[in-house]
């Protein structure tokens, strides 16, 4: 999947100080961030001197053109296609009639929030719980926010969101494997319930969202 | 701040299997966790075993109802001023004129999902940017989003935001101090670029939200 600089979507560059033409040259000093590429994707910024400490700290790792265009393929690729929790509206929101429904996205960071603020629990990894909270409907990006109002029987869900993952960390994993298996692996965390983390996210789930 | 289940912010509570009705039993067994009220607050939920788990592997600290009700009035407290994340949407995305702007939570979300899987970066606690890309804009669920277009100078907007922050961090302090008290932390480190972690999360900042 491309990046697009649409007006749709369209960031305010003059809010962040960006420019959009000259065009970059290529960021050589940032070739270890998947956010700055070296490619010729219109993405461009002001300059970023902390990733430049943090590729200078790992000087053994020697430049690859192609890696760092591929690391930001992927990371961008996979970031325009979440792009989507953040216009799908909840339908439980909108079936209910609520004026300003939440966005996928919003419902997603309330959780992580919930997860910061519950405060160091006996057992419980508080940080993975904020992780999980931040990936447990990322799937909803590709096959949207399947409600029971859909229609749709709880196992061709599970299946549909499965399959969604699965092509979501295929399209990081092209670059950024890692990033990919710890993706998969929190989620899955979340769908089996497997962890005391899971688990906690599930309840925080479970509670009104008026904040 | 009290706790509304109006219709405008109502959750579909179908959809979590919640009921409204009949009043919850004050739930000695959720002491411990700021979402679960046992006061006369109308949270209702369904059973949440994690929490119980929690509570029962935490038998050395005694119940005290008081504390209880005081941390779960705080979280809700907090959680509903944070609201207002969810329903403003970005100045920057409006002053251009941008269908279906993000909101501030919105944004959040992307940042945090960036700092996911920004990959393990040397001498970079990536939980930490996590964690700093959750808070970083947390101030304008009061203030609102503040941009140049605005006609605020730099100095008036960080004194607004700082004071927001603090009116924030003192609902949240009734009951959660430590919480509070990180929430402050690690707001300050991000507004006062006061780390490799504050660093690349404001180098996140700068990347096109597209995705």
């Amino acid at each position: 999947m491309a990046f697009s600089a649409s007006p749709h979507c369209a960031p305010p560059l003059h809010r962040f100080g960006l420019r959009r033409f000259p065009p970059p040259q290529p960021p050589l000093a940032f070739m270890r961030c998947p956010f700055f590429s070296s490619s010729s994707r219109p993405v461009y910024f002001s300059p970023a001197p902390t990733l430049r400490i943090i590729v200078s700290a790992n000087s053994k790792k020697p430049y690859s053109g192609r890696s760092a265009d591929s690391t930001s393929a992927s990371a961008i690729d996979f970031l325009t296609l979440c792009h989507s929790l953040k216009t799908t509206k909840r339908k439980g929101w909108i079936n209910h009639g609520i004026k300003g429904p939440e966005s996928i996205a919003d419902h997603m960071y309330r959780m992580a929030l919930m997860a910061l603020i519950a405060g160091d629990l006996p057992g419980v990894n508080r940080e993975r719980c904020i992780k999980i909270a931040i990936v447990h409907d990322i799937a909803e990006a590709i096959v949207g926010d399947i409600t029971p109002s859909c229609g749709v029987p709880k196992e061709e869900k599970s299946r549909r969101e499965q399959a969604a993952l699965t092509e979501m960390c295929k399209i990081l994993g092209g670059g950024m494997r890692a990033a990919a298996e710890e993706i998969q692996e929190l989620w899955l965390e979340y769908e089996n319930n497997a962890s005391l983390e899971a688990n906690l996210v599930k309840d925080f789930d479970k509670v009104p969202s008026c904040g």
